[in-house]
């Protein structure tokens, strides 16, 4: 007996001794790091270096496997080191640029003080869902499906989704690979989060919808930002992919049709972008929230059944239902098991009677049909309008916004949207999606095309 | 220039090295913590030594004074090496006790094989929403109120409801002090994410209501428990709390009444608390939502003024609105201002007609009374039922749910539970809040006084 206590004794003094000695070179290291950053102030330098961060993590993942270390807690150390995960809530908390939400309490405040504002800052159109689906809440409230229930989401609309997304893109998709979510954003978070170990890195396309970003360091994680351009289309080169990636890259996140710039990828797009993420063992995230509202032909990260991949969409958009909250994921049923055990972590269920109404919702097709055929239309017109305006954009591919850009000798375009407030017309900055889109603003086909024909008039003379 | 270049480069190849020392000595403390697992298991001893822990913490501490680095990075880092941090996520997913959830799923399953069950697992009352609550949601439907809105909830119901706490607890309650959540569930997750950084520690008393620990452990923090006990009354001993708290404890989650014991905490227990916490700079969340179905004299969080906490609650209960996933938090402006961020990055917003259903319920008052008075017959006729069973119970302090226990020389919780499933009856065996609570079993008032007679009766049999 008296040998074994000894024994576990001997090991714990040698376990304090490990623990004291890593102090010790965290101490060291930290004033060196110390040092480093006094150096670059000196010398001018930024002080987030990419280049030598990666090169500290390769080094670091060879020596984790040479000492028999567990990668994962040593890049969780490393990073609670290069401090990109510690506070990495409070640095969400304090980029907040001017985004749809902001312009429009901004533009709210406006119109409390009387002023008449047209509003297509926000990707929320203004035909509301169809009418058979606020019935079918109404039925279902008052016939009390307010329960408790399946945290993956109701079975009928999980099946329905299944059907739905399996005629849209010509892939047959079984019930328990869908996930209910609240809205989009509930389904690229549980996406995320699922996914994610802190400091792992993720690629996005800039420009970029802000909450990838934001979830992203929310959970940890380091968002790079592979940049594409108007001069050049919008266009994803894979090569720039590629060279992005790195030992820690484990998703890239897409956005097709893409939110703000509309921006559609082909399929030899797709393709090239699949097979380098295969080969990288790299996850995608294909967020196809704006797929109905394609002009030109568009294709799903589902017709590559091959592929590891989280499909994301919601009703939002495609049947109205903006505050309705639906969104859903397509995956594997591990990945949907896990996400929806996350989800019933974190808020028990979507309510019932809104899962009811969602699955009515999917039964009206002329609806869908009608606000696909109605946001072309204003899409058209208003790029014919631009197209003789101050402002610069390319021929739409995609229906929901136009991204055009601003001559930058005259102003910016935060400054002229807020000047173009004062005229009470309400739009987002490009600065909201990436601060190298400045000189962009984002116009949402959310009203009537008189509406947005008066606005873009306005916008004109804002410019000067 | 090049002496520049040089010294940069010479301070970088300082840090690589420094974190390979870093490294390696992770490594050599692993496979001694790996030894001193072994040697536990053979000498039959428990794997978790909290005082073994707490000596290698203050150590610590004294040795980061001594090498200037600060505490908060070193406990963060040793939280993880001692693993109850690492794998948060897949620690979540391992552990699938036999939650309320879980059991409804497994009783489900059974049902659709043409068996009854009566279920009483679930904390879903019978009695449903108001029909004020119905009509309005409805209503709003119908009159388009399906818009995004704020992501701290609408205006109207911030301020009914700061109106509501205030009446109900004696406290002025501003609406910018109000965040409107999914569900109580939405409350704790974002409270928790919004003051929780990895590593943490925080205080649970046991047994413990589960997504408290699970959220703590996807979050990357460490619950640890502190047990109360049926034999002592659930009493909560002040003095254990404070010991049980160290440099890396942030949080101390309360919950009054108990879910699952009913227990109440008195006004002075709570100053206790309050005096306690405030004086080790732990904040609090007080989990309030069965505060309506207390029996004896209720104490809020709310009537300390000073203390810094999250009050959480929701109207789940109070107004039998279950599926309609409204919950609330009340904090500083500050606290809610980040929360808000939070919840808008995650899921935009709460829909819109459920917040303005939820505004009318705080109108039905009488309702709201005729709940709590039928819960509270219901838990008084069961605990006679009880009392002269085999079960022992103590008298109830709430009325939402009883946790009598069972003599486990003849069979465990979880045994006894799946037993009397067989028999037509569900409820929530106690492991499901703790391993240590494997002889009780939670029994949720949600069904007529007769139900759950016939219940017990059937309770009665089975444990022979």
């Amino acid at each position: 007996m008296t040998t074994d206590i000894y024994s576990l004794e001997t090991l714990r003094r040698q376990v304090l001794g490990a623990t004291r000695e890593i102090i010790r070179q965290i101490g060291i290291r930290q004033s060196i790091v110390k040092e480093i950053a006094l150096e670059k102030k000196r010398q001018g330098l930024p002080l987030i270096d990419r280049a030598a961060e990666a090169r500290l993590r390769s080094d670091i993942i060879n020596k984790c496997k040479h000492h028999g270390v567990s990668e994962g807690i040593v890049l969780r150390i490393l990073n609670n080191l290069i401090e990109h995960a510690i506070n990495a809530q409070s640095s969400v908390m304090d980029e907040r640029p001017l985004s749809p939400a902001r312009m429009n309490t901004i533009a709210k405040k406006l119109e409390m003080d009387g002023q008449q504002v047209i509003h297509l800052e926000i990707g929320e159109p203004d035909f509301g869902p169809p009418t058979k689906v606020k019935t079918t809440a109404s039925r279902s409230i008052a016939g009390g499906a307010s329960h408790y229930c399946h945290e993956a989401g109701i079975h009928s609309l999980r099946e329905a989704l299944a059907q739905h997304i399996g005629t849209s893109h010509a892939r047959e998709v079984e019930s328990d690979e869908v996930l209910v979510t609240l809205g989009a954003r509930g389904a690229i978070w549980l996406s995320l989060m699922s996914a994610l170990r802190p400091g792992d890195e993720v690629l996005l396309i800039g420009p970029s919808y802000p909450p990838y970003g934001s979830c992203i360091r929310a959970l940890g994680g380091k968002p790079t930002f592979i940049e594409t351009h108007a001069h050049n289309e919008w266009q994803l080169d894979v090569d720039i992919i590629e060279e992005a990636m790195n030992e820690s890259t484990s998703l890239l996140v897409l956005n097709t049709p893409s939110n703000p710039t509309g921006h559609v990828l082909t399929r030899d797009e797709m393709q090239d972008i699949v097979a380098v993420t295969q080969e990288r063992g790299v996850s995608v995230i294909s967020d196809e929230v704006y797929s109905d509202f394609s002009i030109v032909p568009h294709t799903s990260i589902l017709e590559f059944p091959g592929s590891e991949s989280d499909y994301i969409s919601s009703m939002s958009k495609s049947f109205g239902m903006t505050g309705f909250r639906i969104g859903y994921v397509v995956s594997s049923r591990e990945r949907i098991k896990r996400m929806a055990q996350l989800q019933g972590m974190m808020v028990t269920c979507v309510p019932e009677f809104i899962q009811i109404a969602a699955r009515e919702a999917l039964s009206c097709i002329d609806e869908r049909l009608s606000y696909k055929r109605l946001m072309k239309e204003r899409v058209l017109a208003s790029y014919k309008l631009l197209s003789r305006s101050k402002f610069n954009v390319g021929e739409p591919q995609s229906s929901f916004y136009l991204f055009p850009r601003i001559d930058t000798t005259i102003m910016n375009g935060d400054t002229f949207v807020m000047k173009l407030l004062e005229r009470g017309i309400c739009v987002t900055p490009g600065s909201a999606y990436g601060k190298r889109y400045v000189d962009h603003i984002r116009i949402a086909m959310t009203q009537p095309i008189d509406t947005i024909a008066q606005a873009i008039n306005i916008m004109d003379e804002v410019v000067g």
